[in-house]
């Protein structure tokens, strides 16, 4: 059996893509957080990503748990407000995952599929029309 | 209290990002598979997205059960061989997927933060230069 390129091992495996940040509530959340730098309340949090109360509460817990955002508790016109705010490993984190997608979604450009690899010869795809 | 801008409600909640293809693993083995379009071995599979197994086994079966992917079960020099295929319905919620995709790095572009809005005033955020 020939030997496969080694290189090609583990291609598509995106182990860049950072689980806290992956899951679709949070990347949400953190997009929120990175578009509005100087943080955001949590009903604006709420409705910009449409979240219940709850999954917004526990979805805020894993993030600053990980390290990933700062929340506030202060008054604003004399009503109590929660602000959440992306630290910066919140930022940077967020920011090399966003990297990470970017190459997930130059992998799937439609332009190029390829034939299937014979077993054993992964390293050496023909490219072909679109399908 | 001020009406917010009703186009911003769930600007961030990315309901186009179909769960079945989020699964960072899933996402390894469709990119794969729309890569390779006629379709990849399991032993190819395991190596690409380096997943054990068991792992790969149970991805691909609720990849199988959503209508995603088709599994062919074959010899190849008399080894029997299972091979993974994207369905036309697989190719479709895959494409649509990265499209959604592309719209959140868009979002993320990490030129244009903005500053935090007034509550009630989500639809006038401020440009600033970077932070």
């Amino acid at each position: 059996m020939p030997r496969r390129e080694p290189s090609r091992s583990g291609r598509f495996s995106y182990d860049g893509l950072d689980r806290v940040v992956h899951e679709k509530a949070r990347l949400g959340i953190l997009t929120s957080l990175a578009t509005y730098s100087d943080g955001l309340s949590f009903n604006d949090l709420k409705d910009l990503c449409s979240l219940t109360d709850g999954n917004l509460s526990r979805h805020l817990d894993v993030l600053r748990e990980a390290g990933l955002i700062e929340i506030h508790k202060d008054f604003h016109k004399r009503r109590p407000q929660t602000t959440c705010i992306l630290t910066p490993e919140g930022r940077e984190r967020y920011l090399s995952y966003i990297d990470q997608l970017t190459h997930v979604v130059r992998d799937a450009a439609p332009e190029r599929p390829r034939t299937a690899p014979q077993t054993g010869e992964l390293g050496h795809p023909t490219d072909l029309a679109p399908a």
